[in-house]
């Protein structure tokens, strides 16, 4: 019994026209019943959805509000009604949904032919249905879509009006009217190209799917294919980094889809060694607890349930089968309607799902790999799904276009399941009308991309290229060494064109040292110039501080901004204190964990205390602490070690408290020829020293002599034990 | 089998003795897998803690360090260690825990003897083992039950020497030389009547029992049977707040549990027509989403999972079999190791759980409930537990001692599993060494405790009694009215005391209007005095601004500090408005939900928008939100009226914002006799008044004429629809 409602299930799926002749409603229903559980809920979700529609009616207003306006928001759920209830009608064979959607394809060939640019333009990249052009490609990808599941049963006036009067005009819209977006190697063409090459294949117009594929002009320098060679990296990382990568793969994968059912000869899922697939993988990879990495321009609340992810899966896992895959669909909870979905659905019904293999790794940034990198280091016990405790990501890519961050040799952190070193994202609030109309606030520029507001160095008080995307484009970090090895895991990059005549190298390191708790980072920064500097180096971290060792003049009753521009006019001073021996410690707590910051410079620092949200009269920025250390220099340079310790338990529950202080008495920094030498005094008494050579040779020994202590060891870095006495 | 397992489980529980005699490890280990699997990973997680404990030997350190210290640390691991060694061993055993549990209590024999006051000592109540006296009583009360446990097995020797130089000493420590606490009625006392009450069962020693009962001069007049009348009222409300009541309630179960396996004749669950029972399920009705409100002196962290109250449920489930109790132990997933406990696991696997009873309630305070009350409104769907979405809370108090706060009249507001109008706690690190100790900061009393760190009306920059505990401890509110009628539940209070020659009476409803969503609060505050004042009503909200309607002037560059004294030195004003009309509205957003507070006053208003953390150069406050209105007013008094909307939904994931501007167009109020009646215009052109007789005659017809309409209701209050034209 059992058996044959899943079988018929499969039939209704793969064969929508056999079933389609008949009113399936009983059958249907029944059958879903027998569905694997994620496919019967996504449907249900879907009719809920769908249903909920048809009940107002078809509603197609003319257009004029900007993101999160209500026309905005109707054409969306407008073309999520035609996608879906094509979708319900194949599945169901209900004809109500199809005639829903026809109905709802009916009024936009009133509407389309009607439109000029939309009022709410606000670039030149101004659509018809939205107010800008992404958003009506979006559309219709997703349009096309549903109007193929239900254009062969149209009569041949209906086909013909939809035809002539929505796709085509839309299809020239992108093309020719917008022919420089749908011409560019960005996210925005590859929405464009998706669909207008879908369009094509169900138009049976192969003009449309050149164009798509090859660009405009059909040479091939531009359109999708270029777009799949381009906007990755061997490596599968897209420029614009993980916000961006998640919302471009869902045309890329559901038009490679189109691609391979139209034309398998193509291969396109093995063009340039699978990076589609690739580009897959590479996104989950970036993300902790299922949030995406924030950096550059990203809304923090995207995660790997985001409806772009959840075809991209069902894609990958019809053609790879990788049961991994499955573990990410069942953190999504969802998956979509096609038959893809109901393969993902049944298999992880039956328990094929394997946990996904989050690892160490370095995603190389550029077209040939060659444009720095990002390095992911994982460390620690698997939760549930198997995912280390921790991730820490320096970010030594290229800009990523205007998205792009000024961020060189930035870091994040993430420990027990919260994001401890912190990247701001974008300021945006997306879609909140209240909230510049949801798009990029100012905010976004002044704040969110200067250098200041991430975990980078900052020169005198500017930032990166001065802020300029057009020469931060032009270059990129060196990934100099990366290393995975567990207990010693390591990632060290430098950049020489951030600034006129400084080079900085940053080194970041995983080590367990016996006698501290995991996770441990060291951080190693190292800035070489000529000339006199400001070196500003912040620390954005969650948490609320428990206790610090230096002698802070606090801003009690007046607070001050630090700076005049570059991002400074957005902090807040909290405190600021003077170390002459450039040494420090700051205890946080976040999530009963407890976080010490303890770092050394090679001379005097200054520590500020500080927090984000001056000059911000609309109240548009997120309030989060910072520890800024600032060194003044003459020529050389400077060098900054630090080292963040996780330690301790605080239980309000249990009303218990373990380890709230650092076990750290000492840290010490040294440069011998081109070695760091750390060495640390544990509370104990046990000394190590973590000692970098920055030679990447494994079988090279390297020796320093330090007062009067003779330090060795192979490789690029090693800690060494050293013994209790002072000699 | 599995049925035999299960006896044989329960058998090593109700007759230790009989198992105690033979090596029952194997069979313990066999039983523990039919054990119910609550009760299963009870035991196994007092076997991991015990295990550990033993396996660093016996530590019995020399008392030096304050709360979260070392010593401090140690001496609270040694009694639970104790306790749950003893239960161990009853529950399988094995010798080696009685062995454990025998040498520690040697230790502390050979140490007992030699200790005078704690040198952490803070304040008269100084301890022997701790900082304070409360942590001795709460290692007599853990430690007694473990020396039961395991007492019959001793020698004769050892036996004398435990119960000489450790709990004879203690009890003495506790009843004699710490006689002020143990005759308070207080829950500090609770905690030494209890422990010198079962110690003096398991001595055998009458005095001690009729001490503990009676109070030193057994005259009843203190002690713990007087405290089981004095700090309940008479709907199980404990005086200090939840946060304190579920503290105290540990003790007040426990020993009462002893009475009634020791003396059943005294029948004390039944005292006081039940009250301890009472109490308990009062605690629970205290929480939203298994957290404490947190009035008073709280730790917000504090949820329904802390040890006081597993063995409160167990022992409260075993006297009445209340199946509702089994939802809280679900939600807890802890359990204690006694008979109870297995009894609680049990049911529970066994299915007999039911969802817990929370609802809206008026629990009046004071020990003959005549000293205010606390009125809790809950509405809108259950969650997966069977709780209500939203729970607003009137704090109408008396002061409850030394932790109450001076926050008369101020509310609480949760919505959507969050705290959407915030009580802030205490200002407390516990057990946070570097946080002074782990005790109360300074910040308690200067914040914490102040009027204007609650949602509460200030007069002239003053606290309620101006933060005299012994003058607010004489007086409390009037509860007025109280109705938890769906679709329009009430609570009203009044006090006249707080100020000289000011009283102060608030009106809270919760509404349901046609078009608007649920959940909504009206705020009626209404200040009369004879006098000129200003008066200040802060909104202390969760959640980051969306927009506000008026024109502010913000401190963009420069934050000032909002005054000089009485709480008004922590916080930062970050912009001022004038509004002549006395009207305006803030929208925030919190968690995907947005909420508009909108008011409207009986004349001009200043506006401010502040944030905790001035004045705070340790960092010991949380930096947090608020709006304050003010009013500054000749002789008659003022008026203020709010809406607080929640409205609409921003889904990060699927980029889907609803509503995110409030659905009302204008709020006006006027008081007409003694009549309040809001009227709402929704930007729909619906009209809705809201009418307030403040007369509690449900038959009673009110009317009243406004701008020419005629206004007409019975009882309290009711929701009227007016015509959409303006007359």
């Amino acid at each position: 019994m059992r058996a044959a409602f899943l079988a018929a299930s499969f039939a209704l799926v793969a064969m929508p026209q056999a079933a389609r002749a008949d009113d399936h409603t009983s059958t249907a229903s029944a059958s879903a019943d027998a569905l694997p559980p994620l496919y019967a809920a996504e449907l249900q979700l879907a009719k809920t959805f769908v249903d909920g529609m048809m009940a107002d009616g078809v509603v197609v207003p003319q257009p004029k509000d900007p993101g999160g306006g209500y026309t905005h928001e109707q054409h969306k759920r407008n073309f999520r009604a035609i996608y879906l209830g094509g979708q319900l009608f194949q599945v169901t064979g209900e004809q109500r949904y199809r005639d829903y959607v026809r109905d709802m394809l009916l009024e936009y060939a009133d509407l389309y032919p009607t439109l000029g640019d939309h009022p709410a333009k606000a670039n030149q990249n101004v659509g018809r249905l939205f107010w800008q052009v992404l958003n009506d490609a979006m559309w219709l990808v997703h349009a096309v879509q549903g109007y193929g599941d239900i254009r062969d049963t149209l009569s041949d006036a209906e086909r013909q009006r939809i035809d002539d009067d929505v796709f085509r005009p839309a299809v020239k819209f992108m093309s020719v009217d917008s022919e420089h977006t749908f011409n560019r190697i960005h996210n925005h063409a590859t929405w464009a190209t998706a669909g207008v090459g879908m369009t094509g294949y169900l138009l049976d117009d192969q003009d449309m799917v050149d164009i798509a594929l090859l660009g405009s002009d059909k040479s091939g320098e531009t359109g999708f294919l270029r777009q799949t060679e381009l906007l990755f990296s061997p490596d599968g990382y897209y420029t614009e980094g993980p916000y961006y990568q998640r919302f471009a793969l869902l045309p890329f994968m559901v038009f490679a889809d189109a691609i391979e059912r139209n034309e398998p000869e193509r291969k396109i899922f093995e063009h340039r060694d699978g990076i589609l697939l690739k580009a897959l993988r590479t996104t989950v990879q970036q993300s902790y607890r299922g949030y995406f990495f924030p950096f550059n321009d990203a809304i923090r609340d995207k995660s790997l349930r985001t409806a772009e992810l959840y075809d991209g899966v069902a894609i990958a896992y019809a053609q790879t089968r990788d049961p991994s895959l499955l573990s990410v669909a069942d953190f999504q909870a969802r998956t979509v309607l096609s038959k893809n979905g109901l393969m993902v659905a049944s298999d992880l019904a039956a328990g094929k799902a394997e946990g996904f293999p989050f690892r160490s790794m370095l995603l190389s940034d550029g077209p040939d790999g060659s444009q720095g990198a990002v390095a992911v280091l994982r460390q620690g016990a698997g939760n549930a799904q198997g995912e280390p405790s921790s991730a820490l990501i320096a970010k030594n890519t290229a800009q990523g276009m205007g998205h792009g961050h000024f961020d060189k040799l930035a870091w994040q952190f993430y420990d027990n399941g919260n994001e401890i070193v912190r990247d701001y994202g974008a300021a945006r609030f997306l879609n909140i009308e209240a909230k510049a109309g949801g798009r990029y606030l100012p905010e976004n520029t002044t704040w969110a991309k200067s250098s200041i507001a991430h975990n980078t160095l900052v020169v005198d008080e500017r930032s990166h290229f001065d802020g300029e995307v057009e020469a931060a484009s032009a270059v990129w970090p060196e990934q100099l060494y990366f290393s995975d090895q567990a207990g010693l895991q390591v990632s060290s990059a430098e950049i020489s064109t951030a600034y006129d005549r400084v080079t900085i190298r940053r080194t970041l390191l995983m080590p367990d040292i016996p006698g501290l708790e995991a996770p441990l980072v060291l951080d190693l920064v190292r800035a070489n110039s000529p000339d006199s500097h400001q070196y500003d180096l912040p620390l954005h971290y969650s948490g609320h501080i428990m206790e610090f060792d230096f002698a802070a003049k606090t801003n009690v009753a007046e607070r001050p901004v630090l700076g005049e521009d570059s991002g400074y006019q957005h902090i807040w001073v909290d405190a600021v204190a003077d170390e002459q021996d450039g040494k420090g410690a700051l205890t946080w707590i976040l999530d009963g964990r407890f976080y010490t910051y303890r770092f050394a410079s090679d001379g005097p620092l200054g520590v500020i205390l500080g927090e984000s949200g001056a000059n911000d009269p609309e109240f548009n920025l997120r309030r989060e602490p910072l520890i800024l250390l600032r060194a003044d220099r003459q020529s050389g340079g400077t060098s900054f070690a630090s080292l963040l310790e996780a330690h301790g338990k605080y239980d309000g529950a249990a009303e218990q408290t373990v380890s709230s202080r650092s076990r750290v008495a000492d840290l010490s920094h040294d440069q011998i020829g081109k070695n760091d030498i750390v060495r640390l005094t544990l509370k104990s008494g046990q000394r190590f020293a973590i000692a970098v050579s920055h030679d990447p040779n494994p079988e090279q020994a390297h020796s320093v002599s330090l007062d009067g202590e003779e330090i060795t060891w192979m490789g690029f870095t090693a800690v060494v034990a050293l013994t209790g006495g002072e000699n």
